[in-house]
């Protein structure tokens, strides 16, 4: 991409466009010790077409267990999610109470059971207390209503400091997302559970061809790597009350990737204590998959993280993290950018008026950073944010 | 093993035993803004049989390429190390700085140019100042003892608290060793050096082969493991003098092995703001190779190593890393151990009272923490250390 779409504009805008065919609901069942929103409702007008994308960590939490069992085997109703207790780790209690509390709310809906899909976040050992979110259910159901989207995005929040929600509109189609996930700044690791709800109409079977390619290129270039945690998951739900034809997934792709995009960008500007959302783009390559290896190298080093944080154009880090990327180029033609200030050429630095000028640049709160590693055709980039204090202390005492 | 090794004790030992066949030098020729020791040198009586192994980043400083030529392919006479400036991605006049320096030494030790090995750790992208090293020579020959090995270790310090130094004798042979390195979090990012000088007698490709076996089981199971900055090595060179048989390669291991270990802990203990020394042993593989990915993959998470900065017993990320290591096992089966504190049995958490038991023991300087992934045959170990605020406030602002 030539320039970084700016994000502000969405991550002020609490103004969503409905969606037709599905209400939002959140209440506090006590789950957080704040005492704030913790469970969270979508709730199709009747089961529809939905995918998901799902966690690789071998530690699969018992929500993400039980919801792969049921998105993407049959139409879907509801997504019940609760932050404050990831139940991950929970053995045959934490599917228990996976099952009872989606099942409370399949009757309270009069759906099948196995057409409500369940979704946690927080703490990982931590038993789901079924008990407290079946007592929530009644006000749940009772509270649904088609413009509370915002609701349900502040109950799924955990270390977030706002909710995360995107749009978008084509083809006659309207797609809504709601995210959380709080940058924690090791990729891999957080927790991120993303929804989105559409109108279009589209088959199961392209919806998940879309939402994959889609995520691939958004979350899964963020240092939020929606990949691995024991509980991440991304859904997504068309009620195809939009009307016309069935989309295709390039079509389902175009209405889905802006949403995506926004919402993991918006996850890695609200990094734990992060201050710089930064792209690390890495062009020249003579494979594409050598591109994307580079540039999440870059993006997950410590030592990049902490110069971004200290505004520090130390381009012997990104040049070093780049050479222990297992790809081989050359070292001697590597060029590096920040922002459009050339602070590398050939390999070797620029000079220190060239640097002072980058560090103008990194004052900003966001920019990119480019390195050119030879003259192939692929590129490729990644997201990612600096790393100060404020993570440490997230994160040392996350669960005091 | 079966208990961490105090090495405390090596920690304040400034007493090192006297090698035959070499002597130490340590200047300051202005390359650190301090002042302090910035040049050193070790000089063999007569070249000796030597051997290194270097950093496997493609991004390979000048010191780097210039060593590797001349270290394993004859006999050594000295090691010119120097701290302040890494002399990497440097180019032309980088290499020709190293070769430079090194010649100077080599003319007036009156030995083969290729006969010194140079070595440079501190800021990546500085050229090496070779007028300032080559004006410091004379002063460092003249200098030249068998008794100031404690002015070389402080000379190659960089964010190190304290020079690091080890010894160990057997069968006759005395080993000591000197590295520096300050445990940067990230592993395979820290540059390291470490120097072994040795008085057995063993041929240039028994010492390869035991610095490598050593230097695997020691230097490689850190947080700060050798292999892939851009100035990373280790050196051994062994003078003969303390006569007898040749030592084969399981003899010089035994001798090599504790002084590397010890080296290897005290730079994971001085880890920027490292108040804890953590061993993450894995246990019960079915593969060798699978319990050091499951260790490392523990030992390098960032989530685990803030809740090890805020002593917190928190199971669920040690579970969550070793679920995203890449490696298969039954998270239903593993048990998690603090100390001798059983935190979990069979993948859930055994309580609470068990966690505070773990938090006394979390308290300490050092301590072990035990993944049991199944019943295999193959354990192994990662050192590691916490993740606080003045890792942050040293790297953010390194350069400045």
């Amino acid at each position: 991409m030539g320039s970084l779409v700016p994000f502000a504009a969405h991550m002020a805008n609490t103004e969503l466009p409905v969606v037709q065919g599905f209400r939002f609901a959140a209440v506090a069942a006590g789950l957080k010790k704040s005492g704030g929103l913790d469970v969270g409702a979508i709730v199709a007008d009747a089961p529809v077409a939905a995918a998901g994308v799902f966690t690789r960590n071998i530690v699969r939490a018992a929500p993400v267990q039980v919801a792969e069992q049921r998105v993407n085997s049959r139409p879907i109703a509801a997504c019940l999610v609760n932050a404050g207790c990831a139940n991950a780790c929970t053995g045959a209690e934490g599917l228990a109470a996976a099952k009872s509390t989606t099942q409370t709310l399949a009757l309270a809906l009069g759906v099948d059971r196995r057409a409500v899909v369940p979704a946690s976040t927080g703490v990982i050992g931590l038993l789901l207390p079924a008990e407290k979110v079946n007592a929530a259910i009644p006000a749940l159901v009772e509270g649904l209503s088609e413009d509370r989207a915002q609701d349900f995005a502040k109950a799924i929040c955990t270390t977030d400091r706002y909710p995360k929600t995107a749009h978008h509109s084509l083809h006659g189609a309207t797609a809504v997302g709601i995210a959380k996930g709080a940058g924690m700044i090791h990729p891999n690791m957080a927790t991120t559970l993303g929804f989105v709800v559409c109108d279009a109409v589209a088959t199961q079977g392209t919806i998940l061809r879309a939402l994959r390619i889609a995520t691939d290129r958004t979350f899964n270039r963020a240092s939020v790597d929606g990949d691995t945690s024991t509980n991440d998951m991304i859904v997504a739900m068309c009620s195809a009350k939009a009307g016309g034809r069935k989309m295709n997934v390039t079509a389902l792709v175009d209405l889905f990737e802006p949403v995506l995009s926004v919402l993991a960008r918006m996850i890695v500007a609200d990094g734990e204590g992060a201050k710089h959302t930064v792209r690390i783009r890495v062009e020249g390559c003579s494979r594409a998959r050598d591109a994307e290896t580079i540039a999440r190298t870059i993006a997950t080093s410590n030592l990049v993280k902490t110069a971004l944080h200290g505004r520090d154009p130390n381009w012997g880090r990104i040049l070093a993290a780049a050479g222990r990327a297992g790809v081989k180029f050359s070292p001697g033609v590597a060029k590096i950018s920040v922002g459009d200030v050339v602070i590398v050429e050939r390999g070797v630095g620029v000079g220190v008026e060239a640097e002072a000028k980058a560090r103008e640049v990194m004052q900003g709160a966001e920019y990119a950073i480019t390195l050119r590693v030879g003259s192939g055709k692929w590129s490729d980039h990644y997201d990612t944010c600096d790393f100060g204090h404020d993570y440490i202390d997230v994160n040392a005492n996350y669960r005091s």
